[in-house]
């Protein structure tokens, strides 16, 4: 690939953004305002193997990570975990004007701890950067009194207990990014009510179409394409709002369409599997069975 | 027990001390200061099913936390489990002029999170309380700060995250609480070169006494005990100062003890092996093995 590098080690980011040498070798944060603005990496596609979590401050970054008009704008966060690309920025002249910082920590660093093991609990790694943690003065205040606890930690002579002490902090880091999330969840009650209602209505124009027959049941991952979320944001959002993530909202739309179809029409429960997108109907009348406690042909009776 | 009191939950601590009610089932953080001087129950022993952090502050507490004059004197932390006795003050007139808090908590509070299984590394809480923290004033200042943040979190309105954040700030105290311990293990190397060789002392007059034979192998207690401290202060002094614990010692000077016997008297092994204080010769010429590669007899040759 010509418009993407691979970087395989903290130190390796350092050289590429013209930056000094690291304090540490698994764990890095990164002045914004010290990248060199001329190095010719800024226009590529970075890949790395360590997470970064990036703040970047100034109100012209607002639609490439995607704030709205009632969010907070101190500051937007990003997660990225390892094998994502890495945008450090798309504009150079942007650069330039831009502040913030980037804080990179390699799997390494947590492998064994038990942060390692709830890394999949911090589903905003997987989100898009256009659905970016929008913060409140307070919010970046702390935030930004723990990353400084961690450089801190970095940049002094590395004890046996230094490790600990740092994944103490990115952990109470992360747990107060998901608080943070939460709240943006609810703060944003209003776009959220019409995600709601414009993905009841795709899962409305789906089931009326000849979709299902055609390429079967819809994914988690499609909902989500045609709504311009990443999956994990979208069933955030929907399991914050509803209490039912996306799957769930599929099946529960699912059967309420198959109750529908059994009662209004004479259908064979068969045929109306076939309709629903399943490839084999058994799977269609475990599923009715489990979430309504009647088979389909006992729910018709 | 006409002398000692069980408190079973926060609230009930309140209660006795004259305390407000709890902001949190679970957690409390107490300002020595705001105890009622006058309540009863203050000669008692105090014993609780939570876990207890307690700072105390001034100089009249010198002899009673185990400070020496080249130990720091901003504030001493002490440890303690559930089940172990806690003094709130032996003197009356004394509360009235110390200052300082108790940092509570319910085991309950940890259940289930990975710290639950970590405590017992925090070895510091079987430490007997003339084995105290004493903290500078930089360490005290960031005790401090982490422990606002506790009071902070459960003082607000409790949301889905606070746990989680609580958790990660008392593992983030105890982890600065473990660095500080292991500093003051260093601070105190003088008095520590003593402690060994008043350790070794011991043991060469347990070994050359009738003791072996009568009461078996000295116990990591026994000794302990004989020296005037916890067991598990002793052991991690001994590993800080020497990388080998209590019981590695005294198996250390076990088999050394062996080794002049068999080399120096013609006693047959089963024989050196009771005067070491083994009941059965097996396990001796076992751990001879696991310790030297060879056994007593091959040894001796």
């Amino acid at each position: 690939m010509e418009n993407s590098i691979r970087i395989e080690s903290i130190s390796q980011l350092h050289d590429l953004i013209g930056y000094e040498k690291p304090k540490h070798p698994l764990i890095t944060l990164i002045d914004v305002k010290g990248i060199d603005p001329t190095i010719s990496t800024l226009d590529l596609d970075v890949f790395t193997n360590f997470y970064t979590i990036s703040l970047k401050e100034g109100n012209h970054c607002r639609n490439k990570y995607g704030r709205q008009y009632y969010d907070f704008e101190e500051g937007s966060l990003t997660f990225m975990a390892p094998e994502q690309a890495l945008h450090v920025d798309e504009d150079k002249a942007e650069l330039k004007s831009s502040s913030g910082w980037l804080l990179c920590f390699h799997p390494d660093l947590i492998d064994k701890s038990s942060l390692a093991k709830k890394m999949n609990q911090y589903t905003f790694f997987s989100y898009a950067s256009t659905e970016a943690l929008h913060l409140s003065e307070q919010e970046k205040t702390k935030i930004t009194a723990i990353v400084n606890e961690i450089r801190n930690e970095f940049s002094q002579n590395i004890d046996i207990f230094s490790q600990d002490l740092i994944i103490s902090y990115v952990e109470l880091l992360l747990n107060h990014c998901k608080r943070f999330y939460g709240r943006q969840f609810i703060t944003r009650t209003k776009v959220n009510k019409e995600v709601i209602l414009r993905f009841e209505a795709l899962l409305n124009r789906y089931f009326d179409s000849a979709k299902p027959e055609l390429d079967g049941l819809p994914s988690v991952k499609y909902c989500a394409q045609e709504m311009g979320y990443s999956p994990h944001y979208l069933s955030d959002l929907l399991k914050k709002e509803t209490g039912k993530n996306t799957q769930e909202h599929i099946h529960f739309y699912l059967i309420e369409k198959a109750k529908t179809m059994l009662i209004e029409t004479e259908k064979p429960v068969n045929m109306i599997a076939v309709e629903l997108g399943f490839e084999y109907p058994q799977h269609f009348s475990k599923l009715f069975k489990n979430k309504t406690g009647m088979s389909p042909v006992e729910y018709r009776k």
